[in-house]
């Protein structure tokens, strides 16, 4: 059943994915003469650099989730569209996709917005993907909140040291911000929050190795931040492993090469924070171009954020490449969406003009690493500690959507803290406790 | 491999069920000079009368399922064991039980108190199940949850009037405190949450409808309540059918049999509140013992809820009917857990007494409507609206376990009252839309 989204005579324009930038582009065109049509296949935006708090239990799902129809409820021109986006027909200007019944949905369109954001890159092992799960959707941290408190279960039922061992041994793959953000968050839980509640086991014991192939941890950071946050992780009792890459894996083991030469870390908990790989819309949209993509999938857009040879058609985000290598953070994902929805408008309101390239305003980066501990590098300052703990604090909880969220948000904050040593949202899923093991069969 | 629980020369206690039966009795038990084990299938505690607010969008669930050991983390006695109990040799006192890599792990006991619980009972017709899902544990409500608000998702998206009124049609069997509950608050979503969130539908045309074979809603109510409750109800646009049976049901429709004679309701979403079913643990345990069970499965204990024939050991809560026929309710669940816990550490101490039989202090029943009403009767009063509001807010947080999950709780329904006619936690579950139509195929 093919179904038109054309409702009028208005003039369509198309928004695939309700993401950072997604959302941003459908803000900059409320109140606009047009129809809009915003298009994902979950029912919610996501804000994913809080996505490792849900996998350790600070925050619940849907505090970082808000329903997508929520966040533009008030703008009456845009409607909101629950379904799988799988083609892009640039020369009928039509966007194809699949809704929750299989049934097609094909969306026409003057102006298409295409932020389809990025999945994980496994550096051509794409096997290991079953072993060393990332955080890109609620899923994700979902599963993976459930591996590593279903960890401690198990170890506490063991008997067998080295199954224990295996059990109690963490090992993150890149110490970028993400890998950073979830070891940190993985020695809370080891050193001050779970402890007093296992009998069997001292789950100060469990291991957290952090690994990078590059020579320091955050790499883009300034050095100061590198050495601080290194030195806050050690004495948290991570084990830092730098010019070190994983070599292989499967769901016991895993095998890197580092300087020391090669060794097989036993572990059961491989989590991935290294490579990332552009939503495959950028390859569609690249075939049907005749555009570029660079090594990690991503298309390369004109400097206005235009897809070159399609009338029309943006493309932002983590999808994308420019000529001035962005990062692949929500900031540029925003900015951009912000800046394609103006231009939007003024391209309806019959303005022809070559638009100025889209420049970004880099607001700094940061990193927490544990509880009232973090680094931020922003407006020249380079903080550390309380100071940059409650900038990233507020940055973070200003950019979450919706007043309810950030005070929502904000709480669970205060319950993390070390006073209170407490994990507000530990569900491991599935009824029944075989659900554990099958989570470690599956990985 | 099999396990034993011993761990030295003390007194073995073991509780089947963190419920709130078996967390009271383990709380009674704190400080006693034995060793508890605490055995749940779950990881988590959990307040299922407010399971409803989680299929409703209202509350995340991490709120209303504290993780078991965080509970008795302070009970240096008591460990908390995540499997699954199989079965009870009382001959040999053993509970036997299976862990989540499927491992048996034998647990002897000196005392053991079994608090299973109880599941749905579908009047005979088990194939229901399937069609009309109740709420009893969180994978429940987050399904229910995803298929209310995928509904709405799914109307908004089609094309076909009939299949649209199907899939805006919510049928609820069984007006008792929870059917009256999840009813109210699919009035709510339908009428002040959703309204201004969809283009293509009105979602205060979706019909929501309450039957119950009884001549009234709330049956063991006084009738002043009841008459209140049902007009509320209606003013909300509930359609209530009383002396009204279903017959039959499928994926599409629900056949329901009442005074105006036999009725085939079109419906997707259908929710059972009526029949329930004692845990199976009930009938492994009157097998072992020759004890009667009712026509709900539940175990005649004698009148200090010990089994009979069975030496050191109780049964609790939903799993077991008494001479004076308790109702199924978290209330009795918890005191017949603290009085089982606190005959269990006289006998330790060698009191070897008849104790006095258990008795249950009525605290009164209530149940909300929707935001600021309810029905509560309590103490002599019958409170409607307002009063009775708070009353049950004041209640409910008050039984809930640690401070911040009731924090929490009370911010979100503030989050849910009419002024902001939000819902914080609204995730359809399962990354990609094809999700929402499978939870229709699988019902």
């Amino acid at each position: 059943m093919a179904e038109s989204s054309s409702t009028g005579d208005r003039k369509q324009v198309v928004i695939v994915g309700g993401g950072f930038g997604g959302v941003r582009a459908a803000k900059a065109l409320a109140g606009a003469d047009v129809d809009v049509t915003l298009v994902d296949r979950t029912n919610h935006h996501l804000f994913q650099p809080l996505l490792y708090q849900v996998a350790t239990g600070i925050l619940s799902p849907g505090l970082i989730a808000p329903a997508l129809r929520r966040v533009v409820k008030g703008q009456k021109n845009t409607r909101t569209l629950l379904a799988e986006v799988y083609d892009i027909d640039v020369d009928n200007r039509v966007v194809r996709s699949l809704g929750p019944n299989a049934q097609h949905i094909d969306l026409p369109y003057d102006y298409l917005v295409v932020a389809g954001g990025a999945g994980h890159a496994y550096f051509g092992h794409d096997e290991w993907a079953q072993y060393a799960p990332g955080m890109k959707s609620i899923e994700d941290a979902r599963m993976l909140r459930s591996q590593i408190l279903g960890s401690y279960e198990l170890a506490e039922l063991s008997t067998d040291d080295k199954e224990r061992e295996a059990l109690l041994t963490f090992v993150v793959v890149g110490a970028g911000p993400t890998g950073v953000e979830i070891t940190g968050q993985l020695a809370e839980l080891a050193q001050y929050v779970l402890p007093e509640e296992y009998r069997s086991i001292d789950t100060r014991q469990a291991k957290i190795i952090l690994l990078d192939a590059a020579p320091s941890v955050l790499p883009p950071f300034d050095p100061k931040l590198q050495r601080y946050t290194q030195r806050r992780l050690e004495k948290m009792g991570v084990e830092i492993r730098l010019n070190t890459a994983a070599t292989d894996m499967d769901a016991e083991s895993i095998t890197v090469k580092g300087p020391a030469g090669v060794d097989t870390i036993v572990s059961r908990t491989k989590i991935w924070a290294a490579g990332v790989k552009a939503s495959p819309l950028a390859t569609t949209l690249a075939k049907a171009t005749g555009t570029e993509t660079d090594r990690a999938g991503r298309l390369a857009v004109d400097p206005d954020c235009s897809v070159p040879n399609a009338e029309g058609v943006y493309a932002i985000g983590d999808m994308v490449s420019t000529v001035d290598r962005l990062p692949g953070v929500a900031q540029v994902a925003m900015q951009q969406g912000t800046y394609v929805g103006k231009q939007i408008v003024n391209r309806l309101k019959g303005d022809t003009t070559t638009p100025a390239p889209f420049k970004y305003f880099d607001k700094g980066s940061m990193a927490t690493i544990g509880a009232r501990q973090a680094v931020a590098d922003a407006m020249g300052l380079k903080l550390t500690g309380w100071p940059a703990y409650l900038l990233w604090c507020y940055v973070h909880v200003a950019f979450l959507i919706g007043w309810g969220n950030r005070l929502g948000t904000l709480y669970n904050w205060v319950r993390s803290l070390r006073y209170a040593r407490n994990r507000g949202h530990r569900l491991i899923d599935m009824t029944g406790a075989k659900a554990v093991a099958e989570q470690h069969e599956a990985a």
